[in-house]
Parts: C-alpha cells; sequence; structure tokens
C-alpha cells in the first residue's frame, strides 16, 4: 500500500528539522549515514543538506570543532558561521546581552549595571537597542548573521501577543517591547519572554535535565518550569507565579501583588535581609560564614517556607527536580537543607535539589538559546528567508 | 522540489487519524470533500477509507444517527457499530461501569454500591472482572466490539507501567490492577489511571473547555488538569495531588499522607461535616437549605481555603477555570462565593467558576472515553488488529 504525505510542503520542512536534530547529535555524520538514522531516501537527505549548507547553518567537510576520540574528523556538522542568536535581558538592576552560536557557545557578551527601577520602559528601551546594535556589529564583524532576537524581562508576557502586562518591580505596564525594539533597530523577529523561563531554558541547555523547575530569589520569586525538554508557560504565559503563591494564610505582610502572605514576602530577598537584620547579600553571606546565629536562622526559616511552596508546586505537577538560581543559588549551601526537609515531609517521591551554574546571564542566554531553537525547530523558513535575500 | 514521507508506515497512520478526526467532526462528509478539507490525494482517501469501513470504525451511506437541519442525511460517518470504550471506577464506596461509543454515547452503564475500604483488592478486583463481563456481554449482545479497557483508581498511578502505587483511602499499595484484571477476564489492553485524571476527561468530553482544573470533594480531594484539550499528568503520572498542599503551615492537623495541615485536612469530606457538626452530606445540604449558621460557616471557610490552593495552583500553571465536582459540585451554591472571594484576592487574571454536570460516573466515562481516544488517535492500529484475526 502506498501513501501520500500529509501535504509536501509540511513534510519538507519537518524532514528539514529531522535531518538537521541528527547532525546536531552526531556532528561529522555522512549523507549516507543521515539516510541510515532517518530513514529518509538518500536523494532526500541531499536535498534537504543541500539547502541547509546554502543557508549556511550546517558546514560540509570542514575540520569538527568538536570533534573526540574515535569520531570523524570531517562529515556535516553545525557551522558555527550559522545563524547565531541574540538575547538581552532587562534586569532590575542591570541589562545583559549574549550572541549564541547553534551550537550554544556565547559568541559575545555584555552586562551593563544600572538600576532600571528610575528609568521609563522608552530611556530603558533605547539602551537595549544600543545593546542590539553592538552585538549585531559583532555578528557582522564575526561574518554571521543575526537569526533571532529575545528579550527577557521580569513579568508577565502574554504568549499569543508578547505584550508585557505588568512588571511589578520595574513599575511597567503594557510595554509593547518588541515594537519598541523594532522603532529603535530596524529589526523584526523580537521574541519576548518572561525571565524566569528564560533562564530555565538556559539550565536546560547546560544540566540537560529534562523536567525540574528553576527557582530563582532576586527583588522578586520566579520559577521556570522544563517538563519534557520544553519550557512550560501556561495557557496565557503566566506560569511560573510561585512568588505569589500563599503561605501565610491569617496575618502575612502585604505584597506588591496586593495580596496578603505571599511567598515573596516571607522568602524574597528583602525578607530574608530584614530577618537576618542585614543591608545586603554580601553581608549575608559573611555572616553565615561565621554561622551567625540570625543570618543562620532567617535563611533557615525561608528555606523551610520556600520548600513547602515547591512541594506544593510539586504535588500539583508532578516534577522531579529543583534548581536554585539567582539569589538562592548563592545562599544554596544553608538553603538546601530546609528546602530538603519540607520536601520530604510533603512529597511522597524523591526529589532532587540542584544548585544553578549560571550567574546573572543566565536569562539572556535563555533568550539567545530560545531564538536558536526556534531556527532548529525550522531550519526551511529560516533557509528560506535567505534565499529570499 | 519533491521530499520522500518521513517514513511511509508511520504517514499511513498519521493520515488515517487525520482523515478519522475529519469524519468525527464533519458526519456526513464525502470521500471528496474529505480529499479536500486535508489536503490528501483521493486515491489516498480512498484506501484509508476502506481500511476504517473494513474495522467498522467509519459506516459509509447509512443514514445518520446526528443529522441536524440542513446537514446531508448519508455520507462518511462514525460507526455506532465501532469499537467501543469500556471504563471502571474502583471508588471507595462504589465500583461504576460504563460502555461508550465512538462518538460519546453511552451504551451500557453499572454502579453497585459498596464500600471498598474493608475489602481485599483481590475480592474487589474479582467484582471489577464481573463487571467487565457483564459490560462485554452487552457489547457482544449489541454486535460491537470492546476496543480498550480503562480502569480509574483513587491513588497514584505509574504512567510507564500503570503500577497502583499506592490509594490511601482503600488502604491500597502496589497493585498491578491490569494483570490482575486480565488475569481474571482474559483481556489485555487494560489502562490504569487515576480517577481525577479520568473524570477531567469526561468533563472536558461534556464541557468541551480547551484548559482547566476539575476539583473533586470526595473521601480525599483530587484534582485532574486539562490543558490544550489533553490531560496534563506529570512526568511520573502523580499530577494533580492537590489535597496535600499545605494550608495550615503551623499546628495544622495530621493528614493520613503523614504531613500536617494538608488542604484534605482542612477542605475534605470529612472535615467540613466535622466542622458542621453533622454526620452526613444529605444532613449538611438540608441545614445549608435552611441558612444554618454552623453549615453555612463551615462550608465557606472550606470554600476560602479550598480557593486560596486553588489560587496556587493557577498561579504556578496559568488555569484559567476550575470546575468544581463530586461533593464540591453538591456544594457549589454556598461554595461558589468563598472560592471566587479567595481567587479575586491571589490571581490577576480572571478565572471562571464552573460546577460539573457529571455525577458518580465522571471517572467510568472518562475511563471509557480515554479508551476510545487511543483508537481515535491510532485507528490504523486497530484496523490492523481487527484485519489479523
Amino acid at each position: 500500500m502506498s501513501v501520500e504525505p500529509a501535504g509536501q510542503h509540511t513534510v519538507r520542512r519537518l524532514n528539514a528539522a529531522l535531518v538537521l536534530g541528527e547532525i546536531a547529535a552526531t556532528p561529522g555524520v555522512s549523507r549516507a549515514a543521515l539516510a541510515a538514522r532517518t530513514g529518509l531516501a538518500k536523494a532526500t537527505v541531499s536535498t534537504v543538506v543541500d539547502r541547509l549548507v546554502a543557508a549556511r547553518i550546517v558546514a560540509e567537510g570542514e575540520p569538527m570543532r568538536r570533534a573526540g576520540p574515535g569520531r570523524r574528523a570531517s562529515g556535516l556538522a553545525l557551522s558555527p558561521l550559522g545563524p547565531h542568536g541574540l538575547g538581552v535581558e532587562i534586569g532590575v538592576d542591570y541589562l545583559a546581552c549574549q550572541l549564541v552560536d547553534l551550537a550554544g557557545a556565547v559568541r559575545f557578551q555584555r552586562i551593563t549595571a544600572g538600576d532600571n527601577r528610575n528609568r521609563k520602559p522608552s530611556v530603558v528601551l533605547t539602551a537595549v537597542a544600543r545593546l542590539i546594535k553592538a552585538a549585531t556589529r559583532a555578528a557582522a564583524d564575526a561574518g554571521v548573521r543575526v537569526g533571532g532576537i529575545g528579550v527577557a524581562v521580569p513579568g508577565l508576557v502574554e504568549q499569543d501577543t508578547g505584550l508585557l502586562r505588568v512588571a511589578p518591580n520595574l513599575g511597567w505596564q503594557e510595554v509593547d517591547i518588541a515594537r519598541e525594539v523594532a522603532e529603535r533597530t530596524g529589526l523584526e523577529r523580537v521574541e519576548v519572554g518572561n525571565e524566569a523561563d528564560l533562564a530555565a531554558v538556559a539550565e536546560w541547555r547546560r544540566t540537560g535535565l529534562a523536567d525540574f523547575v528553576r527557582v530563582s530569589g532576586e527583588i522578586g520569586i520566579g520559577a521556570g518550569i522544563v517538563l519534557d525538554n520544553a519550557l512550560f508557560r501556561g495557557v496565557r504565559g503566566f506560569a511560573g507565579e510561585l512568588g505569589h503563591v500563599s503561605v501565610v494564610p491569617v496575618g502575612g505582610d502585604r505584597c506588591r501583588c496586593g495580596a496578603d502572605g505571599c511567598l515573596e514576602t516571607v522568602a524574597g530577598q528583602e525578607a530574608i535581609l530584614r530577618a537576618a537584620g542585614v543591608a545586603s547579600i554580601e553581608d549575608l553571606t559573611t555572616r553565615l560564614s561565621t554561622s551567625d546565629g540570625p543570618a543562620v536562622a532567617a535563611v533557615a526559616g525561608a528555606g523551610r517556607v520556600l520548600g513547602t511552596a515547591l512541594a506544593g508546586l510539586i504535588n500539583v505537577m508532578d516534577v522531579p527536580a529543583v534548581v536554585l538560581g539567582g539569589t538562592y543559588a548563592v545562599l544554596e549551601p544553608w538553603l538546601r537543607e530546609p528546602v530538603l526537609a519540607a520536601l520530604g515531609e510533603r512529597v511522597a517521591e524523591p526529589v532532587e535539589v540542584l544548585r544553578s551554574a549560571w550567574d546573572t546571564d543566565a536569562a539572556a542566554h535563555g533568550a539567545a538559546t530560545a531564538a536558536v531553537q526556534a531556527i532548529m525547530a525550522d531550519p526551511d523558513a529560516f533557509a528560506e528567508r535567505v534565499a529570499d535575500q
């Protein structure tokens, strides 16, 4: 029996993604091996590969950058001169930018400090545009294209429109960041995402964990959830608002969100510093390293409550691992035990608690990675854009 | 440019599901219209349809069962004589069974009362096997096949193996229900699932809601989550354990799960009855209907706490609707306002609160529906089994 494919165009795009995925997974692979691995006809593989090579997504016959023992030194591989992803994070007190190649290597990075809470969106977005232009120039100097731009923000982003609904800790509301950036740079294809989500993408990239929640304590508390190797965004893109889960049912402090007794009011950075009687995270870690009683108790108390809130998330979502990021990564040596104790009391299955290996560059890296993923998932669309130019 | 499909076998199966989905969505559709709607070649459509008709999944040229005004009275439609799904629920105090056709119509139903907490798994599973045999006989008498069997249980079911890990309210641990049922009935293809999950499938079927959480209060509290028209099971199949989220951080009652201050200890059926000073749900609704103070206060208090726990779930998962099922459906007139008030305080986006239209048959219907969905998702595999016999 012979059955026609479900639409030639769709099949072509799926085949391109399939072939590229195999090339990414087995650098140095030959066309013949690709046909054997994918089950596609050799002629099909050749057509797809030619197109990927023409778009410079794939390089053929070059020495491999990551050749290991026993691997062939040539064949097909992701091109280091292929399209790069450009990621920017608008932090509460910094801007970060990364340029990442198809294999995930960082090709350009810049972080500029500065309190964005005291600045209008238009001022901050002009600085963002400058950063994007600098990274784009760096890409051009290296002879590579920027294939997509991602911007990470500390707020609720509508999944469908990319609109920043509200960023409480910046004091921003209803900002169309993609449009503002496009107006300032002339660059389209700007994807806006939540910083905790994009930091989780970076974590996924580095750890290879398929399922985890990454929770970070900063001015606010954010959670990014990865399930089955994909970001879990929720129906409207607002998932992961762990900071506003109720942890003090009666008599809790008022939160910036308007409710009382949210996790942020007890386990947020400011609450921890207040409970420890210190002014900064540096002061806190200094005291913790000398086993200062109030400092250790403040972090342990926050850890218990954080662990209880995470247990609730795990009981409803069934996620087997937690990654502590941001300030929580800094405090991990003192947070780990109380978090594990609270999880152990409330969750039937074992939960792994890990410390993030990322610094403040996590969300910018995740935003750049997301742009790269979009190309890897549909390389044919990128090849078409290149062919049209 | 021409590209070969990504494996003939896979394409054939995908095409069969595609064609069947179109037939289900547009009963009375012609072969020509199917080709136009799917983009498949007419010859392909005919091959697929012939196979579906041979397997009795699709009927051709028969008068339609659900022909409405303006619809054609013949053409292709799901066959009422096609494979049926058989669903069983092992409740804490009843067994329920349903036989459901491809279009979702209930063809056979039986519910038997009896407290399963005082019975060994082997005794209960023998009763389950009798129920399955009765339903299978009813199917044979009607001239239809049972295409798959689902069993719903009030406990944690391992997604990969189907093993019932623990059902606290039955007092069961580590029961391989699929194997036990197969031994007693000779029937393979038994899928075991969590009752809250399968009740959510039934709710999805009746409401058409794409994204919601269905929470039901019985002896325990269960939540079934549907996202993007699919059940959300979590990594190991244990998602939806809302009953064990912490709601009393300090000094809460001990829960059956071993932790303190779980939602079940405050908003479970027993806790509500105790707070209202009554012995049964019937007594409670009688008092509520006369606006008895302690009864109204007990339900309102439970509703506030339930709403706060649901707000936590919604803040981390971003789900826009809640369906109250089981005892909560009975109490909905008195629960609704306090639940909405708690949600309104803690969730930025509006959340819809609905009352389930199902009675105790929800999970059995969901289990039967899941069996039907498995056939609809891969009709070619079913056709192959039929052809092999």
